[in-house]
């Protein structure tokens, strides 16, 4: 059985919708970030680190667990031999574009955000540093997709998948999609398909409603 | 014929300490990051993201380009069977590390070394803010590593020259492998390497001596 461990944040997003994509039945655990659960002794046992999603592959007393959203992304596709080509230059673009993301993408977005909304004093040079930064990334995604039709070629990939979650949470970072017609098209292309209306449904369906 | 753009990076040693440990053989294409050229019109036509390294296979007309660093590490690896398991979990522990290094590590520390070095004026919640997080990562690695030889395992992979990469620079963000005895076993062992001290020596020549 899989378990997901998520809340309905641009990590957590990625993994329902690679398994919908795939086909895989899972079962989600809420894990409230708002409420800092991801904090708690009990989920620092899954992810020391204290971040949400972790994948659980239960098999009868035996559990693997495994962290941070690309890596499981990696291991469902090589598992199911979907959304990544299994050799050649695909490949390595579907990696190039992951790291991209883990790397540039997603600190700047979740900077951004930091600094515009969270921080207990403005920081203008550091809201500025990332703001900027996540406006020259968006710049790069689009001028990629001028000439292909998903980040990492012609081809849906995991890639997608990693991009899409933050971008499907960009109104934290304050980004928009405006006057960057090729990253729209992207963009709501994927947003609807059905296995990511349906993962996207499933996590927000975690959210107390209190 | 493989060629490396790069310079004495954090990101940029990790390409030819996977070359030397692969038995490969590379040449150095010089970037000096310090004068720039990572902008320049000629380097972003290999990179549009402006960054080092990049690695380019040649092979007669045809010329196959690719950055981000750890995607090359992953691509090196898949292409010689070395320094990356083939299947099972010890194969997704490497990638855990590897995004755990490239969505943690490696922004934790160039923004610590940027607030506290390179900031036209003083952030102090934000240099506050990456500093204690470069901490807790480190003590997250001295954690993983009372238990087992290398941070993706008992055995050297890809992942460990990427965290390599950025503790061989830790004096940019100004952190320590004080009172952390296992990473700092961990260091020395792997900077006794004789491929890795090939590698560093051919980074450091890239920087112009005058």
């Amino acid at each position: 059985m899989i378990e997901v461990y998520a809340f309905a944040t641009p990590n957590s997003v990625k993994v329902p919708i690679a398994l919908e994509e795939m086909g895989l039945a899972y079962e989600m655990r809420p894990v409230n970030v708002r409420a800092g659960e991801q904090k708690a002794a009990a989920f620092l046992v899954l992810n020391p680190n204290g971040k949400v999603p972790v994948l659980v592959e239960r098999d009868g007393n035996t559990a693997f667990v495994l962290t941070e959203s690309a890596a499981i992304l990696v291991h469902l596709a090589e598992t199911t031999g979907r959304l990544l080509p299994t050799q050649g230059a695909g490949r390595a673009r579907v990696f190039e574009q992951l790291f991209f993301h883990a790397s540039a993408l997603s600190p700047a977005f979740g900077n951004t955000g930091f600094f515009k909304r969270s921080a207990p004093e403005p920081q203008p040079i550091a809201e500025a540093r990332f703001s900027a930064e996540a406006e020259r990334i968006l710049d790069l995604l689009e001028e990629k997709l001028t000439t292909q039709r998903f980040t990492a070629g012609d081809d849906f990939t995991i890639a997608d998948i990693a991009h899409f979650g933050w971008l499907w949470r960009r109104a934290f970072p304050g980004v928009t999609l405006d006057a960057r017609p090729n990253l729209s098209r992207w963009y709501e292309a994927i947003a609807a398909r059905p296995a990511v209306q349906r993962a996207i449904a499933r996590v927000e369906a975690l959210v107390p409603t209190a």
